[in-house]
């Protein structure tokens, strides 16, 4: 049996839309043939793109309008101005139930700040955060939050290690996925007051998470845990830097293999084992940023992706869909609620 | 010619010490012939290991001690109750003259802490900070800070872009180093309060320096600035992050390369070029993190370093004697308070 999912897509969003967009879903579509879109954006533009795509056609509907959020559009103004904007749209769309979720490539900040304001966050869930995964030595990741939240409290960074526990058991199919809190060292005594006080909470509670303490930076890559906490901005700055020093390491090791021609010629013979490691670290695989804590799956996919990238993005709200996310995380925050309160009164006392 | 410079060691500080420490000291003896050492440790386990190495015998002196600081002894510990140990007492020798500069591989706590008990930060700098350099695309960078403090205002990180400048200026060369501030994006209004109002500052002072705004952790690989400006936990994440991210494709390249018998012939063939990647990539080439903006020159070596890592950190200690950075240093805080003077006032008023 399979669900009948509908995505709706900001098909104005990200630097190569919307062709960019429509050739994503296109491929999207081809993997999952039960997904239905709703494109958001401009008519005319994408009907020419979707007639040469006739069996995605066949599975969309587009809303139309002429409006977009601009990549330098702050977020007060994108929620003022951009009522009519295809993100909008979009997100409306799974506010009013006619998609099960939302992917955009547009303006980050623009598209936490509409999702907030119209889908709202997920009772008790005080902020939500920003999520990926990426490849490590074991397998795949979880961290967040990736720059939603600029400073944290510890309730904030113990929520998002619930809502991480929750995205890595139901969709990237961890049974119990063990928790790391980012810090700079491991004992107790390290780090800033909110980590130490997260890892209190998170180390007292009775919630039935697997929570290992603190983690540092070269943990991310060792997979040493399968969700990693930090706050936005930590989290930011260790991606970007993940990033760019397997930007630097492919490119020197490309110098490396052009340096000579004995060297050239074992590229050559290696060149399969490469290409299979280049797909295997290939950002476009790991395209799609969870907006984690709404009412709603939203997904955002890397600004400068091409069509393969964004349809991984597609991929991955789907699997949110299909894997019933979001009531596992309501779930999820009832039973965190049901805890919370005796610890509190407790306190108090 | 040249001058007489005498560098302090902790020998009992780090994983392999004081085996480690000797046989580092003698690499840095034949690569630079005019160094001396003034070893801190057990003479019972550092005589033997001398007599091994007679070059380096003959240029250095022990100072006897049989007590050590601890890998996990807290800073204040090792403050009082650490007096005689070896790191100790190699941080007085830099205090009382006797040496230029100190090199440890023991604790780093401990080493800032009783670093900036005994030594005191230079006049003008409130916190000291602890720098690296490192590869990057365009050559090498140097971040700071990496872990000293968790925690920073806008005035520290301002203090740490005049610090990192006049050590890209005098130990790595440049010119005029550029300078940028680590963030989560490059616009003015990304980040948080200290960052923003640091990169005012820096941007409206008539600082004689090359401040290039703000950059993000894939500016780092690529080599975007010469002088990475960020408080210690984002910093010491980051360095982690991409110590773990190059550890991480290194193993991966390796499973690539062992994949199958073309792909070990084809890795057989490129040998020399990715042995020569490696050899640029080798942590052990960017050992020694610098504690700066101390009156003397103090030089953590990593813990787990071996004999050529621990040459490095020795050789980066001994730059910093000879390119005369202490004075270079205090020069340029004067002028900054020069400077800060009239611009408070006018606050004032």
């Amino acid at each position: 049996m399979s669900e009948r999912v509908v995505i709706a897509l900001d098909a104005m969003g990200g630097d190569r839309a919307p062709d960019m967009v429509v050739a994503g879903a296109a491929l999207a579509r081809e993997r999952m043939p039960h997904v239905q879109f709703l494109m958001c954006g401009d008519e005319d533009s994408l009907r020419p793109l979707l007639a040469k795509q006739p069996a995605l056609a066949a599975v969309t509907t587009i809303r139309h309008t002429k409006e977009l959020i601009g990549s330098n559009d702050k977020p007060s103004t994108a929620i003022k101005s951009g009522r009519n904007s295809s993100m909008r749209l979009a997100i409306d769309a799974v506010f009013e139930g006619e998609a099960s979720c939302v992917v955009s490539a547009g303006n980050t900040g623009a598209l936490m700040a509409i999702a907030k304001y119209v889908l709202k966050t997920l009772p008790g869930i005080d902020r939500p955060a920003i999520a990926t995964f990426f490849p490590t030595l074991r397998g795949e990741c979880c961290m967040l939050d990736l720059g939603a939240n600029v400073q944290c409290d510890a309730n904030n960074l113990v929520q998002f290690a619930v809502m991480g526990e929750v995205f890595a058991r139901t969709v990237l199919g961890f049974e119990q996925p063990t928790i790391g809190l980012l810090n700079i060292g491991v004992e107790d005594l390290k780090g800033n007051e909110e980590v130490r006080e997260a890892a209190a909470i998170l180390r007292d509670s009775d919630l039935p998470i697997a929570f290992k303490g603190f983690v540092e930076g070269d943990d991310i890559g060792a997979g040493t845990v399968d969700v990693v906490v930090t706050d936005g901005f930590t989290g930011n700055v260790a991606l970007k830097t993940a990033e760019g020093t397997i930007n630097f390491y492919t490119k020197m090791l490309k110098q490396a293999f052009a340096s000579s021609w004995i060297s050239r010629l074992g590229y050559l013979l290696s060149r399969g084992a490469i290409n299979n490691l280049r797909n295997k670290m290939d950002p476009r695989r790991y395209n799609g940023a969870m907006l984690l804590g709404l009412n709603g799956i939203v997904v955002k996919s890397h600004g400068g992706t091409d069509a393969v990238g964004f349809a991984n993005a597609i991929g991955v709200a789907a699997d949110m869909v299909v894997h019933g996310f979001q009531d596992k995380i309501r779930d999820d925050f009832e039973r965190l609620k049901g805890m919370d309160e005796p610890d509190r009164s407790a306190a108090v006392v």
